[in-house]
């Protein structure tokens, strides 16, 4: 069983009790695919390398261990249509670029927009992701190949739902070899399928054991929308159809009222929180910091890369932070620790993970981490770790990533991987489709 | 005189014809401190190597040229608080942390905060900044020496306002011999300096040939303060003291009404807008889109380390489009085009460049460029490159920086700096303040 110590770190364990020091100087060791201990005890280290001759050490010195961050709702392989059309009226963006571009590309090409997502992930720190998508099961290789964790979203709208169920249930046999990976079934939003698919899609989830995702309360169009036919609200009308519950993914929820929040923190639901997304397309600003104080488990996300433009999870928190800073004009809510425990321990619940198991350091728990290099101008001088993370860390600071106790990008190269004959295929890729 | 081609780039030039393409491929010529032309001709390359055998060629195949970005106004010494104090009410934060701080720190000390805070600008493409701070002068020696272009304000309350206009002497005494660098006069605030001494900063500025900074109209407790005290807005204070004209440069005006707007057009005024400080700081959504529609020339920001928490103006220009989409509830403002001509061409207004001088590439103006490096997965694949470096780039995507014809940072180094080092003296410094 391969062993891990990463020594003498700045740790972030994202866990512990409320008054325990956020950070403190100690060393992470992982077998196998779980994290040994986490100590600040140097005698526990010096033991673990008497016990463990084959161990790898990484010095840590000068450098943070923190989880590594989840991401709770994107579509991944629309890198291929990354800045195809923005700065655009929605209805035109959509009929006019985004579906007839999908229209048009293959099972291969989603896999190859896959694979540039995660790549792009993994090297900013990614270690889990959680995906809405077509195609799904033709992506189940190109995650198991890369080695991040992904809970992989079956999507539909009322036409395809047949597709979908077919598709997740594909997903599902193959990733069924593969801890990591997971699927799920995905109705794309309550304005966009029938209350008969919804419930239909629930069904299946519950039959299969998956968990459900779906886009809620996004925009004001939404809103008037379902109160026009349902009379209610998105959450609500998702509540009443029994589609909320602790095994639910509810992306946006940028317009939720008291009574939905404590819809949404009674059935136990995950929140994605999709921020940038949000502000690009001017859907709102998500009441992130009353949902927080009021009990529900709120994640962050980057959404899909046509309306962000990237997969990048640090932007999220720093824009999470400032966004609900000025929507509640007051500067004291979502503190740095509060951000950095959504894309990480909160998340975890977005993955299916029992408590403690993922998004946290600590003994057990499954050994996805990443090591942050501090000797960067813009994380100088160190003040308060969590703060400077939140407030100026990048993807580019991700020196190296852990996942299932696999090293998965080392001195940031994911080794095996020629980027530039991937670029070439995603270029021509996307080419080819828009030529179509 | 030393010459330079960048070969076979992405050139975006960010000038010439409102129907010219906004980026080509194409080579950009520099001799001395100057850009000798821009051309999509490779015969013009062929014959400018034969006519300078010891220009130095830079192959910019797969990467972007582009003028390099202004960041107009900050405070770049207060790195040493970066992250010092966050999630805080403001005069808590202002009276139990930021003043107390600055109380003891030294000359030298501030010249090093200065030091790192440039240091972090070079790598992210920041050619030019502005300044606005305590012992500009002090800071001369170390703008020349890493290379960067500078405009020092000095900054004053009523209390200090001869130590300010000593200092404003001194730095311009000290910046005479060097081009890139220039002083200014900057009272605070309308809120916390008297008319009388306002006043005698903008005829202080006048004698010396000065511009004048100065932040305005920032947050609602300004707007109700100045309103009681002069029945006006800060804006229409500053106009009747006449201190609105072309050699101005105001800072934030988040709070700006119709008529404040048509005031900064008329006099030409240079807005500075900080988008990520206003946002962190709860301050408000400033009218960009209304002051670009009305004409006032509006530039890009990050105010200091310590309400941000970095000097990235990517970051500031992603959410500056981001922010202005959300609070107008309307996608198409701010296109990525406008977004980063604000953080180049309009910014050299603020430099008190002439049109065409500065933030553009053509001949004749000043060779200030940043070469990125468009090979990462974030920038992949290429369908619009102005969306995808205003929506994805990051300060690391920065290859080369070049200022006043001068090679700054090569492959993400700044020759001859020891960065290991500067991060030891700057943790000691900022621990010795803390602790003192």
């Amino acid at each position: 069983m391969k062993s891990f110590l990463f020594q003498q770190a700045t740790v972030i364990p994202m866990c512990g009790a409320e008054d325990a020091p956020r950070a403190f100087t100690g060393s992470v060791a992982v077998e196998g695919n779980r994290i040994a201990w986490v100590s600040a005890d140097e005698t526990l280290a010096h033991a673990f390398l008497q016990t463990h001759p084959d161990c790898r050490v990484v010095d840590c010195r000068g450098k943070v261990v923190m989880p590594g961050l989840i991401n709770t709702h994107c579509h991944a392989a629309m890198t291929l249509q990354r800045s195809h059309a923005d700065d655009i009226a929605l209805m035109e963006w959509l009929n006019d670029y985004i579906w007839p571009f999908e229209a048009k590309q293959t099972a291969d090409e989603i896999a190859l927009g896959m694979t540039l997502g995660i790549v792009e992930m993994l090297l900013g720190g990614v270690t889990s992701f959680v995906d809405m998508y077509f195609q799904e099961h033709r992506c189940v290789e190109v995650v198991e190949r890369l080695g991040i964790r992904a809970l992989l979203g079956c999507s539909y709208f009322d036409h395809s739902i047949e597709i979908a169920l077919a598709d997740a249930r594909k997903t599902q046999e193959a990733a069924a070899s593969c801890s990591r990976i997971g699927a799920a079934i995905a109705p794309h939003a309550p304005y966009t399928v029938s209350e008969e698919n919804l419930v239909r899609g629930k069904r299946f989830a519950e039959e299969h054991g998956l968990p459900l995702m779906i886009h809620a309360a996004e925009t004001q169009d939404e809103m008037r929308y379902v109160r026009e036919k349902y009379g209610c609200t998105p959450v609500q009308l998702l509540d009443r159809l029994g589609l909320l519950d602790e095994r639910t993914i509810a992306a946006h929820c940028v317009w939720v009222d008291a009574e939905d929040r404590r819809t949404l923190a009674e059935r136990g639901v995950t929140v994605s929180h999709n921020v940038q997304s949000n502000m690009k397309i001017s859907s709102g600003a998500a009441p992130v910091a009353a949902m927080v104080a009021e009990g529900v488990t709120v994640t962050l996300a980057t959404d899909g890369p046509c309306s962000n433009n990237d997969l990048d999870m640090w932007e999220e928190m720093r824009s999470a932070a400032f966004l609900q800073k000025l929507s509640t004009a007051n500067p004291l809510v979502l503190p740095a620790y509060e951000v950095l425990k959504m894309a990480t321990a909160n998340g975890a619940r977005a993955m299916g993970a029992a408590e403690g198991e993922l998004g946290v350091l600590r003994a057990g728990a499954l050994a996805d981490l990443i090591v942050i290099d501090l000797q960067k101008p813009h994380l100088q001088p160190v003040h308060d770790v969590v703060s400077n993370l939140v407030y100026c860390g990048k993807a580019s600071d991700v020196e190296t990533v852990m996942v299932d106790g696999r090293l998965v990008v080392e001195n940031r190269q994911i080794a095996g991987l020629d980027l530039a004959d991937l670029y070439c295929r995603v270029q021509a890729a996307a080419d080819r489709i828009k030529q179509a």
